[in-house]
């Protein structure tokens, strides 16, 4: 029997989209538990670590976004090909994950004015070292590793959708092998149909 | 025929511990390359992302010191027994690894005394969130996930000796479940062995 899955997060995208363009990717079915952020304190403390996302699976409750991410693309066959293929997504993808919660720094959490000027200066040389280095190692077919899309492109196609729809349109055209890798998850039935039909969420992030 | 690893870092524990302990653990012969800041300048443009550890296998340079200690694990079959075990064992790691930069900011790279007591008063804070969570999710038995000594433990205890030994001592008696998992790591043979024997490095951490 397929084992289910429980996938609870805010309404939102951020940190819980990975694991479930994942899901859309592979067409695994799972619960998309959206909770909002009244609803959170009566939560936080029956989670393991006090933070969401958390996955439930056989009787187990997991934690962290990207060791959920990476647990579903074990799942579902998209964490590489080879064992070096698995180990060069697990890079791409620490690589790349700090501009998640320093992005929702900027367009969700600024203060005001003066500190999302600040915080975006930080946030532009940080997108600029890492898809920099991101850039000059991905492979130039379509796909960050190997020749088949895996966990790593869905991690760069979240954040790289949040650059140019919400943060800075425009900066993705700096970086054409990864805009390629986008152009490929972008034109994946399976995630066209996911990104057409997902839930608006409570914000654009 | 097994494969040929090269790891290369400074020659310092931080980032690169895990993965010699993890090389200790099993029992893998490696190239442990350990190069001086002086001499980084000139090896910095060879290097995938511009950054060190790296290492080579397979004709093939990883990046990421937690990447390749996942690969490392997974390669010597410390990464977990089970599906689930692995995912507990990346939640751990990543709920542990921001720990030692942290920590290197305060011992390490410090400015003065005043930047040392800001550092130390938010790493004091860290270090009481990202522990008292292992402590809350460990297992009672000496193993953070499981019965069986995993990369997740190796982690664990090279952070927590820096806090002993370096950092602040005395830290670890508020878990005890932790310092269990410690005491496991330190009791392995091969480990003790590696402790006793290896390099003093450029500087204590």
């Amino acid at each position: 029997m397929a084992p289910k899955y429980k996938l609870t997060y805010f309404d939102v995208r951020a940190r819980g989209e990975p694991t479930r363009l994942l899901f859309a990717a592979a067409g695994v079915e799972y619960e998309d538990v959206r909770i909002t952020f009244d609803q959170w304190p009566a939560h936080k403390d029956s989670t393991p670590m006090g933070v969401l996302p958390i996955l439930e699976v056989d009787g187990i409750t997991l934690s962290q976004s990207m060791s959920i991410a990476r647990f579903i693309a074990r799942e579902t066959g998209l964490d590489g090909k080879t064992r070096l293929e698995r180990a060069q997504a697990d890079a791409f993808v620490d690589e790349l994950e700090e501009l998640i919660p320093k992005m929702a720094g900027v367009v969700v959490f600024a203060k005001d004015e003066k500190d999302k000027e600040e915080k975006s200066k930080e946030l532009d040389k940080l997108i600029a070292e890492r898809l920099g280095k991101c850039e000059k190692l991905s492979g130039s077919d379509g796909h960050l590793v190997g020749n088949s899309l895996l966990w790593c492109d869905l991690v760069l196609f979240n954040i790289a959708h949040n650059i140019e729809e919400v943060y800075k349109a425009g900066t993705m055209q700096d970086y054409p092998k990864l805009t390629k890798v986008c152009d490929t998850v972008k034109a994946n039935p399976r995630i066209a149909k996911w990104m057409a039909e997902r839930p608006a969420g409570m914000f654009d992030f």
